[in-house]
């Protein structure tokens, strides 16, 4: 009974802690897949092609965005980054779910180009949390943090894109709250039978 | 943060071990509430009114149906049986989740009475397995083996109408399985802000 794997979009503001919650589903769930991104800036010491990022020239780069072979890009500074899409349905073609942690920008792109993934949107337990970790060390000036906490306000406005949301309290029930709405979302009915009609035939 | 909870219908084929998987339910989540049925047979020694049962007249009965207050009934023989609506409404106002393990005749019912519920079709894990448990002793005669597949068939053409698909090839997996639709339930997007708009400003 192999089924095309599901693309799980992890998503949210700044300060959430998309980072730590994706280390610890890539520790705990070593059968998902993580996605890997193309990018224009030149490796650094030790990074493997197609291992961690896939390296492109800029002329490669810009030709895949004509060619709607991104899910998602971004230009930061004098580099591009993005997600080829190749590389994540041939994975779900294996039957494998693919992880994909973004920023909350890409995950909309995403979510116009792959709408039938499913978006978690992953929040801090509360705002005087998330207040406090865009402080950081408490270095920035006022004004860094008023901008941040501007950008993180906008950011929250787009939950409503989202499937599911999950409050990082604690990264061991994120990871519990990921790992179900995973296994859940393989057991709908309607997942079942659209990718095998005679599903139940085959018993 | 006290959202509405929810209404789990767990159905299925009879020989999918509904109630095994029940008990399991009942041991591991004491926090689930099980629904109680309505009947108009009378109490055996030991069962307590509205623990076991709600013991009811038949004219008592017939009024609840008259008055729509059943989520499902059903008439065996001289009696009546009956999910009340009123006992799973205030669970569920209480924000606590609701369990109802139930044949498929009665989840239809169900269905149409309370489409917002979460429907589970629990499946054995294979065909082969189903006849052997509905085989039983293997004291039953051809004919009403016969008769148990006939039923079976058409109890499992209804898998349609519902949400999520578990096969019970362990009850510990399915166990698990049913864990998660349940977490999962709960972390959707659209049922958080359904039960409350300003869920985002609580924070």
């Amino acid at each position: 009974m192999k089924t095309r794997g599901l693309l799980i979009v992890l998503s949210g503001p700044s300060g959430a802690g998309k980072g730590t919650v994706c280390a610890s589903l890539r520790k705990r769930l070593p059968e998902l897949v993580y996605s890997v991104s193309a990018t224009t800036r030149p490796p650094r010491k030790g990074e493997v092609d197609g291992v961690n990022y896939f390296f492109k020239t800029k002329e490669e780069f810009e030709r895949m965005i004509q060619q709607g072979e991104l899910l998602e890009w971004a230009r930061f500074v004098d580099n591009y980054y993005g997600t080829p899409r190749g590389f994540v349905e041939d994975r779900l073609n294996e039957g494998k779910d693919v992880l994909l942690e973004i920023e909350v920008q890409g995950a909309r792109q995403v979510k116009e180009r792959f709408p039938q993934g499913v978006f978690i949107f992953l929040l801090p337990p509360s705002m005087e949390e998330l207040h406090s970790r865009l402080q950081g060390r408490g270095t920035e000036t006022d004004e860094v943090l008023r901008e941040r906490l501007e950008a993180a306000g906008e950011e929250l406005a787009q939950v409503h894109h989202y499937d599911y949301v999950v409050v990082n309290d604690r990264v061991e029930d994120a990871y519990d709250r990921i790992r179900s709405i995973l296994m859940a979302e393989h057991l709908k009915r309607e997942r079942l039978f659209h990718d095998q009609p005679d599903w139940l035939e085959g018993l």
